[in-house]
């Protein structure tokens, strides 16, 4: 499936043409019409990602959170962006998804979630689908383990490539496997398989860091990862060990994010 | 003055041809040599910056924060970086700079600090001065005002250009200027002679933001931040009445970052 983002109406990109060069590309030249701009929410420790086509200004929004959606408003008004989707790479257990906020106050942008996670979206995500903001497409990856819906999303256009690994594959770590029908073997799988053989340059965007790091490469964690360079017994010897504590928001954000947020309280 | 680094030594270099492209490039093709890794620490909201050439190996660290200090260590140490230069922008007031443990822990690395700042360190900067790492170069800006001895950092080699604004510049917003010489008409006139002269596609790369932001354009601040659009008289009525209160550190930070945090405490 090609999941495309309907046309701008011609006034606003008359606007928009006029003020397109201003706001360019912190990534290669060649991608030149490429906007990714990275956010942190400190509480949750989350990163949120907005990309945008800066001809069409058309704009996907990845792990937007609750409490910092009206930053990420702002940023999407002041650029004159068009958000189309919100892209929830899970049903988050930590917070409490901004994707409601942001299709109450955004005109005609939609969410998104996996449809195997069980939970309702305005659409369903499949293995395989690509979601196109502009002349860019994010190809949607299975990458179950932490939950049985999670998502990576490959950035296809660049090169080096992104990749969006939710909390699939984090910096030197990965997500937690034992709730929300999580299983450390098939998260060991889903990076084995899905991530892993990306090239190595590839860069990594995870929903989280709790160290103050922003980003890796698929090469590095290849290198690095001290639980994914590790054999599957072993991996899943130390996710099954980890003895961790309930997220203080789990029994608040679960049930919120398995409908994107929404209904939620004005 | 070109500060540049010395040459690492053969046999370290053999070995870094064997890594060199497992850690591929997040920005230009064009650049494609060139490592640059944001970092963030959460109680002072401060950025740190990584650049490396990956040819040479060679690095350095802009605004490294002491409490986060092994976790740069070990990620210079895992890519076999050769940190030559511990850039401080200024003397901080929030926070202890961790270029004092930094040149403990890596031999052979240096501090640096701006000289009109009247602090000490290993190399006092002077506008104009290009830092060399590899084949990049940063050039240092004179950008007071917020402190009487802050720098910007322009990294002149890609396209766009990186600038790291330490306190002058933040996204939305500067630094405060009202302690350690401050003063709102010199930051003003530092930002409108120094940097917003900068191509407009310029990544502004702040040492904080504290709204989960993480960089910028030269050509959005020009004309969205809500202090610096404004004319001058006005912006000096604003910064002159915000009535903030003294950073919690300062009694502590201020006079170890004068001589870059060292010595310290082991």
């Amino acid at each position: 499936r090609i999941l495309v983002s309907c046309c701008p109406d011609h006034t606003f990109l008359f606007l928009a043409q006029r003020i397109h060069n201003v706001f360019q590309n912190p990534f290669c030249k060649m991608d030149s019409d490429l906007f990714m701009r990275q956010f942190f929410e400190k509480e949750s420790s989350t990163f949120t990602y907005l990309l945008a086509d800066l001809d069409t200004l058309e704009a996907v929004i990845i792990d937007p959170v609750d409490v910092t959606s009206d930053r990420d408003i702002e940023l999407i008004n002041e650029l004159r962006f068009q958000l189309k989707f919100s892209i929830n790479t899970h049903v988050h257990a930590d917070h409490i998804t901004g994707s409601g906020i942001l299709k109450k106050k955004i005109k005609g942008s939609k969410s998104m979630l996996s449809g195997v996670s069980g939970g309702e979206a305005d659409v369903l995500l499949e293995h395989g689908d690509m979601i196109s903001f502009g002349k860019f497409n994010l190809k949607v990856l299975l990458t179950p383990g932490h939950t049985s819906g999670c998502i990576s999303l490959l950035l296809v256009d660049t090169d080096p490539q992104f990749v969006f690994t939710g909390d699939c594959l984090f910096i030197r770590g990965c997500g937690r496997t034992d709730f929300q029908d999580g299983c450390s073997k098939t998260l060991y799988q889903s990076v084995h398989t899905q991530l892993f053989p990306l090239p190595e340059s590839t860069i990594v965007y995870p929903a989280h860091d709790y160290k103050g790091r922003t980003c890796s490469t698929i090469g590095e964690e290849k290198r690095l990862n001290p639980r994914l360079t590790k054999s599957e017994p072993e991996f899943c010897a130390i996710m099954d060990n980890l003895n961790l504590t309930q997220p203080k928001k789990i029994n608040e954000a679960v049930p919120a994010n398995m409908c994107c947020g929404f209904p939620f309280p004005d």
